[in-house]
Protein backbone atom coordinates (compact mmCIF):
# COMPACT_ATOMS: atom_id res chain seq x y z
CA UNK A 1 0.00 0.00 0.00
CA UNK A 2 1.73 3.38 -0.98
CA UNK A 3 1.94 5.71 1.32
CA UNK A 4 2.18 9.16 -0.67
CA UNK A 5 2.02 12.57 0.93
CA UNK A 6 -1.05 14.33 0.35
CA UNK A 7 -2.00 18.20 0.49
CA UNK A 8 -5.96 17.85 1.47
CA UNK A 9 -7.84 21.82 0.83
CA UNK A 10 -10.66 22.40 2.37
CA UNK A 11 -13.02 25.15 0.93
CA UNK A 12 -14.85 27.33 3.12
CA UNK A 13 -17.31 29.96 2.21
CA UNK A 14 -19.75 32.16 4.40
CA UNK A 15 -22.55 29.88 5.55
CA UNK A 16 -20.77 26.47 5.22
CA UNK A 17 -22.33 24.17 7.71
CA UNK A 18 -19.45 23.24 10.24
CA UNK A 19 -19.94 19.13 10.61
CA UNK A 20 -19.60 18.83 6.26
CA UNK A 21 -16.05 20.48 7.12
CA UNK A 22 -15.04 18.89 10.47
CA UNK A 23 -16.58 15.70 9.95
CA UNK A 24 -14.30 14.47 7.60
CA UNK A 25 -11.19 16.52 8.50
CA UNK A 26 -11.45 14.74 11.54
CA UNK A 27 -11.04 11.54 9.76
CA UNK A 28 -7.93 12.62 8.18
CA UNK A 29 -6.29 15.50 10.60
CA UNK A 30 -4.47 12.76 13.02
CA UNK A 31 -2.77 11.34 9.65
CA UNK A 32 0.36 13.21 10.43
CA UNK A 33 2.95 13.04 8.06
CA UNK A 34 0.70 11.78 5.69
CA UNK A 35 -2.23 14.06 4.71
CA UNK A 36 -1.40 17.97 5.08
CA UNK A 37 -4.59 20.21 5.72
CA UNK A 38 -5.24 23.48 4.18
CA UNK A 39 -8.09 25.89 4.70
CA UNK A 40 -8.99 27.98 1.69
CA UNK A 41 -11.36 30.57 0.50
CA UNK A 42 -12.20 33.11 -1.65
CA UNK A 43 -9.91 35.60 0.46
CA UNK A 44 -7.86 34.45 3.85
CA UNK A 45 -9.04 35.18 6.75
CA UNK A 46 -11.77 34.69 9.01
CA UNK A 47 -15.54 32.34 7.19
CA UNK A 48 -18.29 32.66 9.17
CA UNK A 49 -19.99 29.07 9.12
CA UNK A 50 -24.14 28.69 8.72
CA UNK A 51 -24.04 27.73 12.71
CA UNK A 52 -22.08 31.00 13.69
CA UNK A 53 -18.55 30.14 14.76
CA UNK A 54 -15.34 31.54 12.80
CA UNK A 55 -12.83 29.04 10.86
CA UNK A 56 -9.45 30.86 9.57
CA UNK A 57 -8.51 30.20 5.97
CA UNK A 58 -4.87 30.18 5.57
CA UNK A 59 -4.84 30.80 2.28
CA UNK A 60 -6.88 32.11 -0.60
CA UNK A 61 -7.54 31.46 -4.22
CA UNK A 62 -4.67 33.56 -5.22
CA UNK A 63 -1.87 31.89 -3.03
CA UNK A 64 -3.40 28.67 -2.84
CA UNK A 65 -0.83 25.95 -3.36
CA UNK A 66 -1.48 22.86 -5.64
CA UNK A 67 -3.81 20.77 -3.95
CA UNK A 68 -3.83 16.62 -4.52
CA UNK A 69 -7.33 16.15 -2.82
CA UNK A 70 -10.09 18.92 -2.49
CA UNK A 71 -12.95 19.19 -0.08
CA UNK A 72 -16.47 20.80 -0.72
CA UNK A 73 -18.80 21.11 1.75
CA UNK A 74 -22.54 21.98 1.89
CA UNK A 75 -23.88 24.80 4.02
CA UNK A 76 -26.64 26.95 3.06
CA UNK A 77 -23.94 29.43 1.19
CA UNK A 78 -24.13 27.26 -1.33
CA UNK A 79 -26.98 28.80 -2.33
CA UNK A 80 -25.53 31.89 -2.92
CA UNK A 81 -21.79 30.45 -4.16
CA UNK A 82 -22.99 28.64 -7.00
CA UNK A 83 -23.19 32.71 -8.67
CA UNK A 84 -19.59 33.36 -7.52
CA UNK A 85 -18.05 33.05 -10.77
CA UNK A 86 -14.40 33.44 -9.00
CA UNK A 87 -14.84 30.52 -7.04
CA UNK A 88 -16.27 28.29 -9.78
CA UNK A 89 -13.35 29.16 -11.63
CA UNK A 90 -11.27 28.36 -8.63
CA UNK A 91 -13.19 25.15 -8.66
CA UNK A 92 -12.64 24.23 -11.93
CA UNK A 93 -8.98 25.70 -11.88
CA UNK A 94 -8.13 23.48 -8.46
CA UNK A 95 -10.08 20.19 -9.88
CA UNK A 96 -7.69 20.11 -13.29
CA UNK A 97 -4.80 19.55 -11.26
CA UNK A 98 -6.16 17.42 -8.33
CA UNK A 99 -6.13 13.55 -7.83
CA UNK A 100 -9.62 13.53 -6.39
CA UNK A 101 -12.39 16.23 -5.83
CA UNK A 102 -15.25 15.34 -2.93
CA UNK A 103 -18.57 17.30 -1.93
CA UNK A 104 -19.98 16.88 1.02
CA UNK A 105 -24.00 17.34 1.27
CA UNK A 106 -24.93 20.79 -1.24
CA UNK A 107 -21.15 20.90 -1.96
CA UNK A 108 -22.26 18.89 -4.82
CA UNK A 109 -24.60 21.91 -5.97
CA UNK A 110 -21.13 23.77 -5.98
CA UNK A 111 -19.28 21.00 -8.30
CA UNK A 112 -21.53 20.55 -10.35
CA UNK A 113 -22.29 24.15 -11.23
CA UNK A 114 -18.76 24.47 -12.20
CA UNK A 115 -19.21 21.24 -14.66
CA UNK A 116 -17.26 19.22 -12.70
CA UNK A 117 -19.46 16.97 -12.50
CA UNK A 118 -20.74 16.48 -15.84
CA UNK A 119 -21.37 12.66 -17.09
CA UNK A 120 -20.43 11.42 -13.30
CA UNK A 121 -21.96 9.53 -11.22
CA UNK A 122 -22.78 11.58 -8.02
CA UNK A 123 -24.84 12.24 -5.04
CA UNK A 124 -25.70 14.60 -2.15
CA UNK A 125 -27.99 15.97 0.67
CA UNK A 126 -31.02 14.00 0.37
CA UNK A 127 -33.06 17.03 2.06
CA UNK A 128 -32.30 19.43 -0.78
CA UNK A 129 -31.85 17.07 -3.74
CA UNK A 130 -33.81 18.64 -6.26
CA UNK A 131 -32.00 22.41 -5.48
CA UNK A 132 -28.97 20.65 -5.83
CA UNK A 133 -29.84 18.62 -9.09
CA UNK A 134 -31.16 21.84 -10.76
CA UNK A 135 -27.31 23.24 -10.49
CA UNK A 136 -26.16 20.11 -12.66
CA UNK A 137 -29.02 18.81 -15.18
CA UNK A 138 -25.95 16.88 -17.61
CA UNK A 139 -24.81 14.71 -14.26
CA UNK A 140 -26.09 11.46 -13.30
CA UNK A 141 -27.34 11.93 -9.39
CA UNK A 142 -27.89 9.13 -7.44
CA UNK A 143 -31.11 9.58 -5.16
CA UNK A 144 -29.79 6.37 -2.70
CA UNK A 145 -26.28 6.57 -1.69
CA UNK A 146 -24.43 7.61 1.48
CA UNK A 147 -21.97 8.43 -1.06
CA UNK A 148 -20.62 7.51 -4.33
CA UNK A 149 -17.33 7.05 -5.57
CA UNK A 150 -16.59 8.00 -9.33
CA UNK A 151 -12.88 7.81 -9.31
CA UNK A 152 -11.60 11.23 -9.55
CA UNK A 153 -14.78 12.60 -8.04
CA UNK A 154 -16.37 10.92 -4.80
CA UNK A 155 -19.47 13.04 -3.55
CA UNK A 156 -21.61 12.07 -0.24
CA UNK A 157 -24.90 12.82 1.16
CA UNK A 158 -26.01 14.89 3.48
CA UNK A 159 -23.80 16.76 6.32
CA UNK A 160 -22.73 13.61 8.88
CA UNK A 161 -22.55 10.96 5.12
CA UNK A 162 -19.09 13.12 4.89
CA UNK A 163 -17.79 10.89 7.74
CA UNK A 164 -18.23 7.97 6.43
CA UNK A 165 -17.13 9.02 2.34
CA UNK A 166 -13.98 10.01 4.21
CA UNK A 167 -13.27 6.95 5.71
CA UNK A 168 -13.96 5.09 2.17
CA UNK A 169 -11.45 7.40 1.31
CA UNK A 170 -8.76 6.75 3.62
CA UNK A 171 -9.32 3.15 2.69
CA UNK A 172 -8.89 3.60 -0.78
CA UNK A 173 -5.94 5.57 -0.55
CA UNK A 174 -4.10 4.37 2.45
CA UNK A 175 -6.09 0.80 3.15
CA UNK A 176 -8.18 -0.83 5.40
CA UNK A 177 -6.12 -1.32 8.38
CA UNK A 178 -5.60 2.29 8.79
CA UNK A 179 -9.37 3.63 7.70
CA UNK A 180 -10.47 1.12 10.67
CA UNK A 181 -8.22 2.62 13.31
CA UNK A 182 -8.75 5.89 12.62
CA UNK A 183 -12.95 5.38 13.03
CA UNK A 184 -12.37 3.24 16.03
CA UNK A 185 -10.10 6.09 17.69
CA UNK A 186 -12.87 8.51 16.72
CA UNK A 187 -15.43 6.01 18.47
CA UNK A 188 -17.22 6.21 15.41
CA UNK A 189 -19.42 3.63 14.09
CA UNK A 190 -18.62 3.82 10.29
CA UNK A 191 -21.10 2.54 7.67
CA UNK A 192 -18.92 0.94 5.78
CA UNK A 193 -21.68 0.32 3.04
CA UNK A 194 -21.84 2.86 0.30
CA UNK A 195 -24.93 2.38 -0.59
CA UNK A 196 -26.58 2.89 3.04
CA UNK A 197 -28.83 5.55 3.39
CA UNK A 198 -32.23 5.63 5.28
CA UNK A 199 -32.64 8.86 4.19
CA UNK A 200 -33.41 8.64 0.25
CA UNK A 201 -36.62 6.61 1.87
CA UNK A 202 -37.86 9.20 4.11
CA UNK A 203 -37.03 12.14 2.00
CA UNK A 204 -39.72 10.23 -0.76
CA UNK A 205 -36.39 9.96 -3.40
CA UNK A 206 -37.40 6.16 -3.30
CA UNK A 207 -40.14 3.99 -2.82
CA UNK B 1 -41.98 21.54 26.56
CA UNK B 2 -40.17 24.53 27.01
CA UNK B 3 -38.76 26.81 24.61
CA UNK B 4 -36.46 28.87 26.80
CA UNK B 5 -33.37 30.17 24.74
CA UNK B 6 -30.21 29.33 26.01
CA UNK B 7 -26.51 30.23 25.55
CA UNK B 8 -24.09 27.58 24.79
CA UNK B 9 -20.46 28.65 25.65
CA UNK B 10 -17.99 26.19 23.75
CA UNK B 11 -14.44 26.01 25.30
CA UNK B 12 -11.61 25.81 22.79
CA UNK B 13 -7.88 25.34 24.01
CA UNK B 14 -4.36 24.85 21.74
CA UNK B 15 -4.95 21.33 20.41
CA UNK B 16 -8.81 20.97 20.80
CA UNK B 17 -10.27 17.85 18.89
CA UNK B 18 -12.22 19.59 16.02
CA UNK B 19 -14.92 16.61 15.88
CA UNK B 20 -15.29 17.16 20.08
CA UNK B 21 -16.19 20.80 19.06
CA UNK B 22 -18.20 20.36 15.86
CA UNK B 23 -20.04 17.57 15.95
CA UNK B 24 -22.16 18.69 18.89
CA UNK B 25 -22.27 22.38 17.74
CA UNK B 26 -23.87 20.72 14.47
CA UNK B 27 -27.11 19.45 16.61
CA UNK B 28 -27.57 22.49 18.02
CA UNK B 29 -26.42 25.12 15.59
CA UNK B 30 -29.45 25.52 13.85
CA UNK B 31 -32.21 25.75 16.63
CA UNK B 32 -31.76 29.58 15.94
CA UNK B 33 -33.49 31.55 18.23
CA UNK B 34 -33.50 29.43 20.87
CA UNK B 35 -29.70 27.81 21.46
CA UNK B 36 -26.85 31.16 21.23
CA UNK B 37 -23.46 30.02 20.41
CA UNK B 38 -20.18 31.55 21.94
CA UNK B 39 -16.82 30.26 21.50
CA UNK B 40 -14.61 30.96 24.26
CA UNK B 41 -11.09 30.50 25.05
CA UNK B 42 -8.62 31.90 27.57
CA UNK B 43 -8.10 34.94 25.36
CA UNK B 44 -10.02 35.80 21.77
CA UNK B 45 -9.11 35.02 19.07
CA UNK B 46 -7.48 32.48 16.87
CA UNK B 47 -7.18 28.67 18.71
CA UNK B 48 -5.47 26.43 16.34
CA UNK B 49 -7.09 22.52 16.87
CA UNK B 50 -5.18 19.44 17.05
CA UNK B 51 -6.36 18.81 13.47
CA UNK B 52 -4.65 22.22 12.39
CA UNK B 53 -7.12 24.41 11.09
CA UNK B 54 -8.31 27.66 13.58
CA UNK B 55 -11.19 28.37 14.96
CA UNK B 56 -12.10 32.00 16.09
CA UNK B 57 -12.58 32.42 19.90
CA UNK B 58 -15.24 35.37 20.35
CA UNK B 59 -14.87 36.21 23.48
CA UNK B 60 -11.96 35.63 25.71
CA UNK B 61 -12.87 34.55 29.82
CA UNK B 62 -12.99 38.21 30.81
CA UNK B 63 -15.58 39.13 28.98
CA UNK B 64 -17.19 35.95 28.38
CA UNK B 65 -20.85 36.39 29.11
CA UNK B 66 -22.95 33.50 31.56
CA UNK B 67 -24.02 30.99 30.39
CA UNK B 68 -26.26 27.88 30.61
CA UNK B 69 -24.90 25.55 28.40
CA UNK B 70 -21.01 24.78 28.53
CA UNK B 71 -19.79 22.61 26.08
CA UNK B 72 -15.83 20.96 27.07
CA UNK B 73 -14.24 19.62 24.34
CA UNK B 74 -10.93 16.63 24.57
CA UNK B 75 -8.18 16.79 22.35
CA UNK B 76 -4.65 16.31 23.12
CA UNK B 77 -4.13 19.85 24.35
CA UNK B 78 -5.89 18.68 27.15
CA UNK B 79 -2.44 17.09 28.90
CA UNK B 80 -1.83 20.69 28.68
CA UNK B 81 -4.74 22.88 30.07
CA UNK B 82 -4.95 20.11 33.35
CA UNK B 83 -2.41 22.64 34.91
CA UNK B 84 -3.66 25.74 33.44
CA UNK B 85 -5.11 27.41 36.93
CA UNK B 86 -6.51 30.13 34.60
CA UNK B 87 -8.77 27.47 32.95
CA UNK B 88 -10.16 25.54 35.57
CA UNK B 89 -10.63 28.43 37.31
CA UNK B 90 -12.68 30.05 35.04
CA UNK B 91 -14.57 26.49 34.35
CA UNK B 92 -15.57 26.27 38.01
CA UNK B 93 -17.29 30.02 37.88
CA UNK B 94 -18.78 29.03 34.50
CA UNK B 95 -19.69 25.95 35.66
CA UNK B 96 -21.23 27.92 39.35
CA UNK B 97 -23.97 29.60 37.32
CA UNK B 98 -24.80 27.46 34.59
CA UNK B 99 -27.48 24.97 34.09
CA UNK B 100 -25.57 22.00 32.41
CA UNK B 101 -22.12 21.47 32.07
CA UNK B 102 -20.39 18.47 29.18
CA UNK B 103 -17.58 17.25 28.18
CA UNK B 104 -16.39 15.37 25.07
CA UNK B 105 -14.31 13.22 24.99
CA UNK B 106 -10.78 14.16 27.06
CA UNK B 107 -12.76 17.03 28.38
CA UNK B 108 -13.73 15.29 30.87
CA UNK B 109 -10.19 15.21 32.35
CA UNK B 110 -10.53 18.97 32.56
CA UNK B 111 -13.64 18.98 34.47
CA UNK B 112 -12.84 16.38 36.93
CA UNK B 113 -9.42 18.26 37.43
CA UNK B 114 -11.34 21.58 38.52
CA UNK B 115 -13.48 19.22 40.84
CA UNK B 116 -16.58 19.92 39.17
CA UNK B 117 -17.19 16.25 38.47
CA UNK B 118 -16.41 15.03 42.63
CA UNK B 119 -19.04 12.62 43.70
CA UNK B 120 -20.60 12.37 39.99
CA UNK B 121 -21.08 9.61 37.41
CA UNK B 122 -19.28 10.76 34.29
CA UNK B 123 -17.46 8.72 31.28
CA UNK B 124 -14.73 9.80 28.90
CA UNK B 125 -12.64 8.28 25.96
CA UNK B 126 -11.72 4.35 25.96
CA UNK B 127 -8.71 5.32 24.50
CA UNK B 128 -7.21 7.60 27.47
CA UNK B 129 -9.55 6.01 29.81
CA UNK B 130 -6.68 5.64 32.82
CA UNK B 131 -5.24 9.13 32.07
CA UNK B 132 -8.86 10.68 32.50
CA UNK B 133 -9.33 8.71 35.67
CA UNK B 134 -6.52 9.88 37.58
CA UNK B 135 -7.44 13.72 37.17
CA UNK B 136 -10.52 13.10 38.95
CA UNK B 137 -9.63 10.19 41.83
CA UNK B 138 -13.39 11.10 43.36
CA UNK B 139 -15.82 11.00 40.17
CA UNK B 140 -17.89 7.65 40.07
CA UNK B 141 -16.00 6.71 36.59
CA UNK B 142 -18.66 4.74 34.03
CA UNK B 143 -16.71 2.09 31.98
CA UNK B 144 -18.98 1.60 29.25
CA UNK B 145 -21.35 4.38 28.21
CA UNK B 146 -22.04 6.15 25.27
CA UNK B 147 -22.50 9.21 27.65
CA UNK B 148 -23.36 9.91 31.40
CA UNK B 149 -26.29 12.01 32.45
CA UNK B 150 -26.15 13.30 35.88
CA UNK B 151 -28.29 16.05 35.85
CA UNK B 152 -26.30 19.02 35.63
CA UNK B 153 -23.31 17.32 34.48
CA UNK B 154 -23.23 15.30 31.42
CA UNK B 155 -20.39 13.65 29.78
CA UNK B 156 -19.56 11.56 26.23
CA UNK B 157 -17.36 8.79 25.38
CA UNK B 158 -14.60 10.06 22.76
CA UNK B 159 -14.83 12.01 20.12
CA UNK B 160 -18.07 10.83 17.84
CA UNK B 161 -20.00 10.68 20.88
CA UNK B 162 -20.09 14.34 21.37
CA UNK B 163 -22.83 14.51 18.87
CA UNK B 164 -25.16 11.54 20.62
CA UNK B 165 -24.56 13.19 23.91
CA UNK B 166 -25.65 16.84 22.40
CA UNK B 167 -29.03 15.25 20.53
CA UNK B 168 -29.92 13.47 24.08
CA UNK B 169 -29.89 17.01 25.30
CA UNK B 170 -31.55 18.61 22.70
CA UNK B 171 -34.16 16.27 23.51
CA UNK B 172 -34.18 16.41 27.37
CA UNK B 173 -34.16 20.35 26.92
CA UNK B 174 -36.65 20.84 23.71
CA UNK B 175 -38.50 17.52 23.03
CA UNK B 176 -37.57 14.18 21.43
CA UNK B 177 -39.52 15.58 18.32
CA UNK B 178 -37.15 18.29 17.82
CA UNK B 179 -33.98 16.17 18.71
CA UNK B 180 -35.17 13.58 15.84
CA UNK B 181 -35.54 16.54 13.39
CA UNK B 182 -32.09 17.47 13.31
CA UNK B 183 -30.80 14.05 13.68
CA UNK B 184 -32.49 13.41 10.53
CA UNK B 185 -31.65 16.70 8.66
CA UNK B 186 -27.98 16.16 9.65
CA UNK B 187 -28.74 12.70 7.69
CA UNK B 188 -27.17 11.45 11.21
CA UNK B 189 -27.92 7.53 12.69
CA UNK B 190 -28.46 9.05 16.08
CA UNK B 191 -27.13 6.50 19.02
CA UNK B 192 -30.03 7.29 21.32
CA UNK B 193 -28.94 4.39 23.96
CA UNK B 194 -26.57 5.52 26.57
CA UNK B 195 -25.09 2.28 27.26
CA UNK B 196 -24.27 1.32 23.63
CA UNK B 197 -20.71 1.36 23.95
CA UNK B 198 -18.45 -1.15 21.93
CA UNK B 199 -15.57 0.77 22.21
CA UNK B 200 -15.49 -0.24 26.22
CA UNK B 201 -14.76 -3.40 25.04
CA UNK B 202 -12.44 -2.87 22.40
CA UNK B 203 -10.22 -1.03 24.91
CA UNK B 204 -10.39 -3.87 27.53
CA UNK B 205 -12.35 -1.49 30.30
CA UNK B 206 -15.19 -4.72 30.32
CA UNK B 207 -15.05 -8.04 29.64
Amino acid sequence: METKRRTLGVLLFPGFEVLDVYGPLEMVGNLKGMIDIVMVAEHAGAVTSSQGPQTLAGEGFATCPRLDLLLVPGGIGTRKEVANEALLRWLRSAAASAEIVTSVCTGAGLLAKAGLLDGRRATTNKFAFSWVVEQGPKVEWIKEARWVDDGDRVTSSGVSAGMDMMLALVERLYGADLATTVAQRAEYEWHRDAAWDPFARLCGLVD
